[in-house]
């Protein structure tokens, strides 16, 4: 992919990007700042830049004179690079450079692909389904064993396969399939968890399937149901779609669904909505994949323990009460069709055991999914959301706890917070004289609300810029109109009614701030209160791995400049996206897998948060940006003492 | 049970009968011909007999008049002995006693119990589902670990229960169950065929339900399906039933059910009809024992290679076309529920495996009924019917074959030949000068028919008699209006039209007795076959076991008389009646036969007689009553001498 060199001044700031991005986008990610209120819309006409070298493709709009056209005047939030430019930002502060140079690009952890060669390496590409293409010699008077005798005689010679056993289903059909395409047939065999037990045949196809072969993994999240369809030769993605959860309409976290499970029918009905939900993703990924039904032999799944449960029908009532007990930690192997879905009967259906009721298979198939249980690396795994699960260890050992964070960083509890949809702030900056935000929404449309990623990058502008301070209030000697009381609650307009979709103010109340502290608050101390209890410090730490569809947007300094996160090197933390979805593929492609998943699972020793004194302690000591002890976050000390600096000079320089 | 003696004049011969014997019956069974046509109801009034001592109950009829009666003569038919008594047969021909003292008391084989005491004390009654009855500590925050990893170790500490594995409905149900009963729970467990392997928890209820272990075995006859409904623990059978197989309506033999098969949907409909069957039985027997049918736990089926296939809903077709292959020798475990059956949803299936395409699991469930794959007793082991199966060997090898003998025995292919039902001629005698017979019918009411068992006894009594020749034909010499020519045919009037239910006389023709000569000569030639090529002689023989429906009427003198049976010890031979039955009763208490089972059937060599050129020879040397060869028939060669010599002394005495 061709990329180009955008260069801003007066800043002197080069960016390299792919041919195409957006240029408010660039800019954004160089740590620009282009007053920006409309979302790319062009309506608020505030993101105006002068292109003085190259050309932009678009960026017109009657908001401009033709005069500024001609000059060569753009709106940067309609501009598409397609080679290398020099753009000008009028200045509307008179910004000292080095005040905006500390803005540094952005760092997102690097992100983590299921690693398929190295499995290939290791030996470890084998999937829990295999199939085999055989040609059994036709019974005759000399040789009239039986057909099933036939086949595992054949798999046995020239295949090495062992402990066969047949399953009724496919000898209901043997002597049909045998005689279809004169004898050759392709057999579909489940591998055991451990050696020495039986492989079981659970299909045979007339002629030559080889090459036919899929697994279908699916992640069954709380909001969110991922599933993907895989060619378990390959580790290839075929398709893959999301959707909603239809269970969301029971209630937004597992609390509230496992309270309407214990009414009525309740419990049936959210297995019936989420077995739908499911289907419709099979339906979706069968079509764009147009693979075969019949093909699909295995249907990998991960979940945390309530969707689990739910999903399969096992009263959750205990998860939510004390001493929240699972009613199990792992799921027996099964037909897919017996739990609903809609594939092929032949179809196996493997499940992610859970370690305890707020530590589920989401989490074990994140733990499965990184490679975190085969590394020497000491490493912090976190998966955030509303419960925010925390492991850390490696090989050797593991402990893990779960921690309620709250719905902030989901919009829950935030006045204009909402999901990661289109019309959602998801990236924020701030004029560090005027105030005046920049802002990029989800599809470039004008803004509905706030996203989580939005919130956390709010967050973190606003007090590196002093806007808010450590715990959380607005600094109101500011000289901004948007800045102000509503209802006795100090807030900041982040945009303006005339530039949303929803006709009303987009702000930040410090009631929200609050929110948003006592979440990241309650994640910090699960990190710290979990290190502590197994005697180690952050500094300790290889790898810190990030999972949860939250974590993908993160900056990590950001994250790290409201102590969302610990601060670390930005290059020990690693990104692996849908965890959940990760591991349920590996287990799709490898049979390793499910034999480590037991060991795995025993080896992760549960921690009860609320049991443990001190995490009530460590959560109180957070509930500060970034903390009460600056000591743990010393590179954002640094910043703070020298943008301070910057700013007694400045005031002096007036 | 009190017994009464019963002495018959004038031929001084007593036998002891339980009390409420019928006359005529105890008569027969004493080898006493007294002339009766009627089947016992009274009509033909020519059962007359003196009662000399004591007295019995009823014996009146109209057909008596007030002198006899006063006289103390009465109906044997209709009497009823209560007492010792003295009575005496009004001879009417003048037969010397010697003659009639050749027919010895009938020699029934000894018939063999399932030996549930030699299994226990063997160590061996460890039914293959299991109950346990524990209590789990309830959890608490010390321990949450999952309901069922508390239910697991529960059952390891206090039960050496190992390698358990939940089945995913047991899971669907384990929170509530496990609390329903404050924690107590009766757990049901399948063992494992080999040791190592995992056991299933296949079931719980809340509280104790240990002592309610049920199993039902079932037996799917071509013709009856039994099912019995067994205790466990004990081994005891709690209720029994029989039927028609529901398939019967559309062939009356393995072959014309598979021809029915091939047709449209036909294999369809009979996998249904004969799971209707096996319901309406388990219904039956449900309501008879008073069973909960949540107790149990597992059926267990033998049936021959077509009944299994059909019922399981494997095509059949291969089975009876050259090379005549079965789909597969051994059937999995599984959900009886997914084989159509109306029962828990838990229990498991069992079926027992088969040999070859005519070799099936109704005669392996035999062999380990009977206890013959852990003897060292060489052993003759021979299911007749209408194909008779045939197994020879002991623990160390076995070789079995099958033979079609044609349905003669079964009244197929014989004028008046019918099924064993109400009505049947099921024994005879005759009087060896006047020719003259003596019929007993199943119900004691007037004839409709002939049966197996009284086809056998007239074929033997009429060559016994001399009424027929060596090749089965009449000897139309004699005297008699009973022998006459029909449409170019001999026949034997058994009994005149008037005293039938039918208005027809009921006759043995010269081509029915063809028809019966090639049956037995077809099985007889089976088991000298078979045994010839291990080298074998029938001398060498320890033991023979006769199943099947049909062997429990067999007088072993007068099959081995036709050459039915090959001439040897009658204490030699046992009988086990429904062999198919007895395996399968016995697989549900036993989890050793179901380990044994597979290597027994490794150990069965099949052959194939249609294949083996001395099978054709054999059978044609067999078409004689006995046989060509009456070497091989030494004590009835010696009998036959001996009344020759008596008839001729009469002859001269005259």
């Amino acid at each position: 992919m061709k990329t180009c060199t955008i260069t801003f001044l007066p800043y002197k700031k080069d960016i390299v990007v792919n041919e195409g991005e957006n240029l408010i986008r660039a800019a954004m990610e160089a740590g620009i700042h282009i007053n920006a209120s409309c979302g790319g819309e062009g309506v608020c006409a505030k993101c105006r830049i002068l292109v003085e070298q190259g050309a932009v493709d678009d960026g017109l709009s009657e908001r401009l004179s033709k005069e500024d056209i001609e000059k060569g005047y753009r709106l940067a939030c309609k501009s598409i690079v397609r080679s290398d430019v020099v753009i000008r930002i009028p200045v509307e502060s008179s910004v000292d450079t080095s005040v905006l140079n500390m803005t540094s690009p952005r760092k997102k952890s690097c992100i983590e692909e299921m690693d398929i060669s190295s499995l290939k390496e290791s030996g470890k590409f084998i999937p829990p389904v295999e199939k085999r293409l055989i040609t059994v010699s036709e019974p005759s008077h000399e040789d009239n064993r039986s057909d099933a005798s036939r086949v595992i005689q054949t798999l046995s010679d020239e295949c090495g396969e062992h402990r066969l056993e047949f399953e009724m289903p496919v000898l209901q059909q043997l002597p049909d399939v045998l005689r279809e395409k004169n004898y050759q047939t392709t057999v579909t065999i489940v591998r055991p968890v451990r050696d020495g037990h039986k492989n079981h045949i659970i299909h045979m196809s007339a002629g030559d399937r080889l090459a036919q072969k899929y697994a279908i993994a699916i992640d069954i999240g709380t909001t969110t149901v991922y599933g993907e369809i895989l060619n378990t030769e390959t580790g290839e993605s075929l398709a893959s779609y999301g959707d909603f959860n239809g269970q969301i309409s029971y209630g937004e976290d597992v609390i509230s669904r496992i309270v309407f499970a214990e009414k009525g029918d309740g419990a049936e009905k959210l297995q019936k909505i989420v077995v739908h939900t499911i289907n419709k993703i099979i339906e979706k990924i069968i079509q764009r994949s147009k693979v075969d039904l019949q093909d699909i032999s295995i249907v990998t799944l991960a979940a945390n323990t309530t969707m689990t449960q739910l999903f399969l029908g096992i009263n959750p009532r205990y998860i939510r009460r004390a001493p929240y007990v699972p009613a199990t930690m792992f799921y027996p192997q099964c037909k897919a069709t017996d739990l609903g879905l809609n594939v092929s009967n032949h179809a196996i259906a493997l499940i992610y055991p859970c370690v305890s009721s707020y530590v589920g298979g989401d989490i074990v198939a994140g733990v499965m999914g990184s490679g975190m249980y085969h590394t020497d690396e000491l490493t912090l795994f976190i998966d955030m959301g509303t419960n925010a699960e925390i492991v850390i260890g490696n090989k050797e050992w593991m402990t893990c706890a779960a921690c309620s964070a709250g719905p902030a960083f989901e919009g829950g509890g935030v006045e204009h917070g909402m999901r990661a949809s289109k019309g959602a702030i998801e990236d924020f900056s701030i004029d560090p004289i005027t105030f005046e935000p920049m802002i990029l929404t989800i599809s470039n449309v004008r803004p509905k609300g706030i996203c989580g990623s939005g919130l956390l990058t709010m967050l973190a502008v606003l007090f590196e810029n002093g806007v808010i301070d450590q715990s959380g209030k607005y600094n109101t000697d500011l000289k901004t109109p948007r800045i102000r009381k509503q209802n006795d609650v100090y807030e900041y307009v982040v945009v303006w009614a005339d530039q949303t979709q929803i006709d009303r103010d987009i702000v930040l109340t410090e009631i929200d701030i609050d929110n948003l502290i006592r979440a990241k608050g309650a994640m910090y101390s699960g990190y710290m209160t979990l290190l502590t209890s197994v005697g180690l410090n952050i500094d300790d730490l290889d790898r810190i791995i990030l999972a949860g569809g939250f974590g993908s947007y993160v900056d990590l300094e950001k994250a790290m400049t409201i102590g969302l996160l610990p601060e670390t090197d930005p290059e020990k933390v690693t990104y692996i996206g849908n965890g959940s979805l990760m591991g349920a593929r590996m287990s799709s492609i490898s049979n390793h897998i499910r034999q480590d998943v037991g060991e795995t699972v025993a080896r992760m020793t549960n921690f009860e948060l609320s049991e443990t004194p001190s995490y009530m302690d460590n959560y109180v000591a957070a509930l500060f940006l970034p903390h009460t002890d600056m000591k743990l976050f010393p590179n954002l000390n640094e910043r703070m003492i020298q943008r301070k600096q910057l700013n007694l000079q400045q005031n002096v320089n007036k």
